[in-house]
């Protein structure tokens, strides 16, 4: 079983938006254990949309489009495939009743073809648009299938996860579900080291680690014949892998650091308040990119300067003159200064050399020191974030982010 | 003269990582007057590969590859080409030379299969890779040609810019050159209306406006015999536009709001801080990802809690009492605070509800006030940011820091 991916859009052809749908798709069909062979993009110009169908039809048991579907594009994409099909094109009533209730309630009066985005070849299996306005649907014919869902990712993901991967398990003759162990603090290649008797061992549930910016993501999927049924194979292997990796794992199906950081703090009814340097507010950015951080964050102080880190956190003139901003003395006081200045239960300081300027032999671009204060205990540490990137600058201030955000999580575990 | 990108790599395919070569390339060959009518991505297969190359050429003449150039993947792709084209592998003697020095100078020993990956086709244009090991090339043969690129983004982008490009100029038979216009604070269809007149009368050098992450950009591009005598068509359109948008406009390539206000500060000999609640250190980070921020920058703090604000930035607890912390009132306050606090010469407030609780019908989620304070100066303003996106916390987030980076903007150009 194989499916193709096309990806309908101007924008995407010319470039001026990247095309994050082909690799959303691959990644939910890789999860489905539908194979992905090539991905294609093609612009709304209904010839060449035809013949790249054709072909991927050629290649492929399935093709999944993208895009092409809203009320301007209507004459080019969907007609083209439903001529193709020998279909016509029928009104799908529950979006049409949408569109006109939207209209409605705006007090705006609708033109008609503002209705062609409701219509859907005759036939098809249709997938109402819970964001939007136009469906997707499915077409079936000699064994080929052909799906066309919207463009805009707030309407693909919850219309693919909702309607079309339950629609594509009975062409896997099975139920796939999958989770994912989010790993910070160990790279891929010890990961797979520490993994490989189990990832070659293991048919079903399958065990697959991949980097992803900063973490590893170690993803453990079954097939099976209902969800339960897979999540049973699948969580004594979660399990397992949470044993053999140990505390370098942050969580399964979290999301993000951040937002596993804050469910923990929450959980554990702690406070933290953040003092940055180099990072400059992006570990405040991050925690307050979780709805509801405010019950566990109220302070972030980002003193760029010797004089703010002094005047805020109190950190001594003489420290930043003996041992420099971007020492262990300078991190202990910060993350002091920080908890004593917000009431918080954890005091974290980032400072280091973000560069490109600034490195010398002893302190090099990259080094950044860490401190985290608590009434228990009070710690620093050193990292050297130095990978050769082309935004090194950017990449050190993101490595140090994380650093910094792994720093909370381990402190919490300890309180 | 048309092109065709072809995207090599088991991990696009599969959607491990997303495909930004692809919408790299395709906007550098638009600059470059080059059409794309495909895009297509395909695996580290040699014959599915060779497929895509046939296909590809047979759809346009010039053809360009980027992946599978590493040291793990020579016997796949490069080879393959090579052999279509009936070329030999030869090593190309530049990259042979920085191979061996890393490894010289690492006082690693390297094993040969470390060479291949400076082997060429005899007879290519060879393109050698400053940032990485592996040479770009091209190959022409029966008026078709194949131009392959390294993968990673670090090294093909030096590389399309600095030799890629100039060698394309000679099949477009000019030189193309653009600059961008960036604005910020009027939408793009207004933008579209102001400049529509200008659009359609002007051919050489032409007009684009698109839209792009909050900010609209108008891209001017014209052709001519050198890079001076398009930059001559191009300069006076820009200066014409930039009379037409008024201040909205806040750079010509410039790359970015922040760079532009780091600039514009730096120019000035100005200071800021900036007190941050809704936006919870957003602002602080997108100032001090500009290298050598600290000259203009030295303090942020974010003020999650109603108890930061009355500490650190001296708002008054009557104030959040009777107008609550998302006011002109509290925004007027912090940022008198963080200016006082810091020394700075203008301070930045930011108050909102990025949702998605915490709102009400008096002031609904997307609400943000902000001030600016200034010895010569103090103002507040509000904006109600809602776009029914899906992540419209980060929305709401990010649309209000962008504004916050445009109010220090202009309160540069006034003092």
């Amino acid at each position: 079983m194989n499916a193709e991916v096309l990806c309908i859009g101007t924008e995407i052809l010319l470039g001026d938006i990247v095309n994050t749908n082909g690799a959303y798709l691959a990644r939910q069909l890789a999860t489905l254990g539908i194979d992905v062979y090539h991905q294609s993009v093609v612009g709304d110009n209904s010839q060449r949309l035809l013949d790249s169908l054709k072909l991927a039809l050629s290649r492929a048991d399935i093709v999944i489009t993208t895009g092409g579907l809203g009320p301007t594009y209507d004459d080019v994409t969907k007609k083209a495939v439903a001529d193709y099909f020998g279909l016509h094109l029928e009104p799908h009533e529950p979006s049409v009743r949408k569109i006109e209730a939207f209209y409605q309630r705006r007090g705006v009066p609708m033109t008609p073809n503002n209705l062609l985005q409701a219509q859907v070849p005759a036939g098809a299996t249709v997938f109402f648009n819970e964001a939007g306005f136009a469906p997707g649907f499915a077409v079936e014919q000699g064994g080929k299938t052909v799906i066309m869902l919207p463009g805009p990712p707030n309407e693909l993901y919850p219309m693919f996860e909702k309607q079309v991967a339950p629609f594509l398990e009975k062409y896997t003759g099975a139920t796939i579900r999958s989770r994912t162990i989010h790993v910070f603090g160990m790279g891929e290649s010890l990961v797979e080291n520490t993994l490989r008797d189990l990832m070659t061992s293991s048919v079903n549930p399958t065990v697959a680690p991949y980097a992803k910016s900063g973490e590893v993501q170690v993803r453990v999927s079954a097939k099976a014949e209902s969800a339960d049924a897979a999540f049973a194979l699948i969580d004594p292997t979660v399990e397992r892998i949470r044993n053999m990796l140990g505390d370098v794992v942050y969580g399964v199906d979290v999301g993000s650091l951040q937002a596993a950081v804050v469910a923990l703090l929450r959980e554990k009814k702690l406070t933290v308040a953040v003092a940055e340097s180099c990072t400059g507010g992006k570990v405040a950015a991050a925690i307050t990119d979780i709805p509801g951080a405010s019950d566990v964050f109220g302070c972030g102080v980002c003193a760029y300067s010797n004089d703010i880190k002094q005047k805020l956190l109190n950190v001594s003139a003489k420290t930043l003159a003996d041992h420099g901003a971007v020492s262990a003395e300078t991190a202990r006081e910060m993350a002091a200064g920080v908890r004593a200045l917000s009431g918080a239960d954890i005091g974290i300081s980032i400072t280091g050399i973000a560069g490109p300027g600034g490195g010398s032999a002893e302190k090099p671009v990259g080094l950044v020191w860490f401190g985290v204060n608590c009434a228990a205990f009070q710690e620093t540490s050193k990292q050297l974030f130095s990978r050769g990137h082309k935004d090194e600058r950017g990449m050190i201030r993101n490595l140090a982010t994380l650093y910094a955000l792994d720093l909370i999580r381990r402190a919490s575990l300890r309180l």
